[in-house]
């Protein structure tokens, strides 16, 4: 592959989504609520909020302000009447407190070596800087729905990564632990990987150890290291 | 100051744009033409070239668009008739090879232990990773005018930085060498930072020690770190 730089999802590929917000929600919320049942009910929010957005129905906000909207509904669902306004504050802020699974740093660091590397998720960038700053992962830039004005899967963010980067779309390769985000992003030209992340879920769905139409199918960031020469 | 995050105004502020401009055009162009009178030349179109597209009469480009237009007249002020294709290219990439002054990355390093750090380039995002890399350059984010699809010292560029990092304007502070780009600044409400660099314009010109206006003046990234006690 002639790829000059890597873009990466970030919630589940890069972070643990499932078990920040969870531990996040058993310090906020106390030991009476099931954190991992909740962070599973605000993480099915996810798709439809930002659908909302994708379709024009609404205009641009950033997915701090999804993720603030669709709580009360997820609170519901485990038996939570509402929270104070700080706690639901601090609560979104989970999702800017996520720890990156543990081959992560080690890979992206091998990886650096040889190619420019910039997170492209739904996140914003504030949020993509914070993870990055409490798990020392070692972006060149900052990429993503936010810069791009766009969720993915729309196009438009997945065109911002080659254009912003100076790249042909086929010097860039989107990494990711879920098929549809390389699906979209290989309708732009990109190249893609996927990442085998079989905890994302907690056990919940069982992700395919491979995704066949990937340029590469691998189980770790360092395996992808590896893969790549690096 | 209650500021969490500094921006950078990267030509003449973080990096030596006249030192590294002529290093590349002596190598590029050779010994018969004045490097630095060249450097000079192209750096005078920068500002009324990207005037046109503050203006509106053209479409938002990048800047290594606007260099790659302004270069033939530049190259004629010293006496250059012209150059082939491949050695205008690399000339455009010379503007991506600028070393930071003596003090920005220990200073730079000093001030991430408390702030985000990002550049506020009119340059594109590839080329503040470029200089990033080159010059070690620790950004949390990579934030500027392509990002803002504006130049400065259009206020959309002043207004991105506390959008994207999720900052009051006042919790932000421009830092620049530049007079008018604290004073663009300062009117979007964010805290402003003056740098002496008294080499910037190889003696030419000969900028002010102070910025009256401005929060702070510094002689260097060294002493803002101490300013703001990092």
């Amino acid at each position: 592959m002639d790829v000059r730089a890597l873009v990466f999802d970030v919630f589940g590929t890069v972070v643990d989504w499932r078990g920040g917000v969870a531990r996040e929600a058993a310090r906020l919320l106390g030991p009476d609520v099931d954190a991992a049942a909740f962070a599973d009910a605000w993480r099915a929010r996810y798709v439809p909020s930002m659908q909302r957005v994708r379709s024009g129905e609404r205009p641009w906000v950033v997915l701090d302000a999804l993720h603030r909207e669709s709580l009360p509904a997820a609170l519901a669902e485990v038996g939570v009447d509402g929270v104070p306004d700080d706690v639901a504050d601090e609560l979104v802020l989970a999702w800017h407190r996520l720890d990156p699974w543990p081959d992560v740093v080690a890979g992206l660091t091998r990886l650096r070596r040889s190619y420019l590397l910039a997170p492209l998720s739904n996140g914003g960038v504030r949020l993509s800087v914070d993870l990055a700053r409490r798990g020392g992962l070692p972006w060149d830039a900052v990429l993503g729905a936010e810069v791009a004005g766009h969720y993915k899967p729309d196009p438009e963010v997945y065109d911002s990564a080659p254009r912003l980067l100076d790249l042909p779309p086929s010097a860039v390769c989107m990494v990711a632990a879920h098929g549809d985000d390389l699906t979209a992003a290989r309708a732009r030209g990109l190249r893609t990987a996927y990442v085998h992340r079989p905890g994302e879920f907690g056990g919940l769905r069982t992700p395919p150890a491979t995704d066949p139409d990937a340029d590469l199918s691998v189980g770790s960031l360092e395996e992808l290291a590896t893969a790549l020469g690096c």
